[in-house]
């Protein structure tokens, strides 16, 4: 008898429970008796408070498909580190004994690169018990900064979500013949590559954004007040779209700029749009208005990239066969075969190569004056977001898994 | 020859471009050589900045399709108010000259109350003038305010936004197993329909919101912590509805309680939800955050109620027969036929009726606590967020019309 095991840590995606459903898939396929999930990540494990996804998925012939159409983490998630196992063994030995009670073969950790870094611990600990259980990371951010990959499950679907998003915003703004200005901050506390999205916007008619700002230039107010002004001189409704995460010069947040303290003295974090359109608003006396997108942007499952769920689901029966192969301390990734005609080709790496790093935004992908990304964003970005999810709906509204196992450790 | 002219005013909704197509739709059947639209409301009427739909229409099959999934408005808005015809008598002769030139034998007006308030003064004009014009309104607002009528269009697809967003973000807001506290903040200034759409989200497993609060009744500081502090207790994720204009016993905004000054003495209102998220995360100390839903709530159109849609346009069409039948100074009304069968009946009333009053929310639609709304509510709304619009993509985004016209007058 061979059994696995599942985590999903970090913070949610669109496409993490692809992932989940495309182990189980490969699982069942590959001989599993039992798919076990923890719940809430590592901390379930060492809790051992863990579900049998393949008892409920017998039970329920409509689970694999509806588990892909579920927003956030169907096992919940946790943002605990593990320690070296050098260091406290204790804790190693007891999630060992655990995984050999329940005869477990392979582990797969679905998270960022926090999870890779418990991916590539608990790897190396049974190496060194020859305790023959394959670990295996597969990875999903919507924030698309892992190495070692060309992007990642859960980029596409937050990128569609933002490029719809802002598509729509931008006929909002243009209804009115009076200048105004309407600043869209879009997650991303380190890359911009999400908020690159919002490029995808233009098209249609529409030309919003007018600007686009990334962490990976330094933000300068001066230049971003003259690129806005400029702009007015010669229409009326202005888009800007910026990262949650840019910094000045001095790597100060624009957003930290702007706190103010309340009157209990806590200091009150208004947001990088909000900083702007101050900043805006007393520059230019123009109409502005702020919108943050926010966590719709990695739970929107309704707006999900088929491409994106399609490959999530793939790599998650690619990290089944990995496991399969013996191999242990790798994690799935995507490369792009071929630059003009996008197809999405499957291999895996070793986990350290992607462990507690983070892939920028390369600078040829944004504009010289660093308000704009150029083609070569857009061209890498725009087969991502093809083929829309036929989510189902009851009485009007998704119809998604329950996730009462959640609901039990909330009360 | 008889033609008609067509007015968008107001903020934008969902529906509000199907209620245009319903009226381009109609008044082709009923014999209309041209339709025209003035682009920004009645300030286009004025300055004669008008189009032929009925060129464009016919130029373009999918054009009346895709007029119903383009979002915001397609004739773009405006916000004047027209002056008493008595004390300015000289604009209306030169707006009824301009008609004259166009043959127009009809105006339709499609807005909320301050627009039934220009329906009123033109057809009472047209009326002392024997013109032979018909004026005629088509509801629309998000908030769902408006007197004489079961639902205004626009209500249930922004409705079906927040449903489906907060059941989406309940989802996100169970993956943590520690105490966490989400607000969510919805349009609405004076009225809590919006809001209240929030309760759809519940089902599936999920109990969010918990809390529920409208501007109808005076919020209390004390027992929104109380509130939340016993739910706490026995859960570990909180979700709270607020609406945007909710105000303390003394009739002051929320929001504006909070308004700090920035350095250059602008007040920096930071929004409702910021507001009582800094007097929660006092009071309380719990991991905490909030979300606007902000505009998308009315411009996401993927989203759309299907049967908001059809209602819309269905008003359209109801609104020229009332043309031509030769009435005038009336808005299209939506009534509800059976309370436990929901089937649309679509009549009229005299837009007086309507323009400058307010609907709010029934006392008994609110829970006695005030922190909720009863099942006379969900029972309300169900009907209206009912159906899926097959909104058409292209390369993996909506393809909606071009705004040119709006374009043109933003250079």
């Amino acid at each position: 008898m061979k059994n696995c095991i599942i985590i999903q840590s970090g913070g949610p995606t669109s496409a993490i429970n692809s992932s989940l459903a495309g182990v189980v898939k490969g699982a069942i396929e590959a001989g599993y008796s039992h798919v076990y999930g923890a719940v809430n990540g590592i901390v379930g494990v060492l809790s051992q408070n863990v579900i049998d996804i393949t008892e409920i998925a017998k039970k329920d012939d409509s689970f694999q498909r509806r588990l892909s159409h579920t927003p956030a983490m169907y096992l919940g998630s946790c943002r605990m580190r593990m320690p070296d196992p050098k260091m406290e063994p204790a804790i190693y030995d007891a999630l060992y004994a655990f995984f050999k009670s329940l005869d477990i073969t392979a582990f797969f950790g679905i998270g960022g690169n926090d999870s890779m870094d418990t991916i590539a611990k608990l790897s190396a600990y049974f190496g060194s018990k020859n305790a023959g259980i394959s670990v295996i990371g597969i990875p999903k951010t919507i924030d698309n900064d892992l190495l070692a990959t060309d992007h990642t499950p859960g980029f596409g679907s937050a990128a569609k979500y933002v490029a719809t998003t802002v598509r729509e915003m931008a006929y909002d703004t243009m209804i009115y013949p009076v200048k105004s200005i309407t600043i869209v901050e879009i997650m991303g506390r380190d890359s911009g590559w999400l908020t690159a999205a919002s490029a995808l916007a233009r098209g249609n008619g529409v030309d919003a954004p007018q600007l686009i700002y990334l962490p990976e230039v330094p933000f300068s107010v001066e230049q971003c007040i003259a690129d806005t002004r400029s702009l007015l001189k010669h229409r009326n409704s202005v888009l800007i779209a910026v990262s949650e995460g840019i910094r000045d010069s001095s790597g100060e947040y624009i957003a930290s700029a702007d706190a103010k303290e309340d009157k209990f003295g806590h200091k009150m974090l208004s947001g990088t749009g909000k900083a702007i359109e101050h900043i805006l608003s007393n520059a230019l006396g123009t109409k502005i208005r702020s919108v943050e997108l926010n966590i719709p942007e990695r739970c929107g499952i309704h707006l999900a990239s088929k491409t994106d769920l399609d490959e999530a689901y793939k790599m998650g029966q690619v990290a089944v066969g990995l496991a399969d192969k013996g191999l242990s301390g790798r994690m799935v990734v995507i490369e792009r075969a071929d630059a003009s005609d996008y197809k999405p080709v499957y291999s895996s790496v070793p986990v350290q190569e992607v462990a507690n790093g983070v892939r920028m935004v390369p600078r040829d992908y944004i504009s010289e004056s660093g308000n704009d990304v150029t083609e070569k964003m857009t061209d890498y970005l725009s087969p991502l977001i093809q083929g829309q999810v036929e989510i189902e709906y009851r009485d009007g509204l998704p119809d998604f898994l329950p996730i009462d196992h959640l609901m039990d450790t909330t009360r």
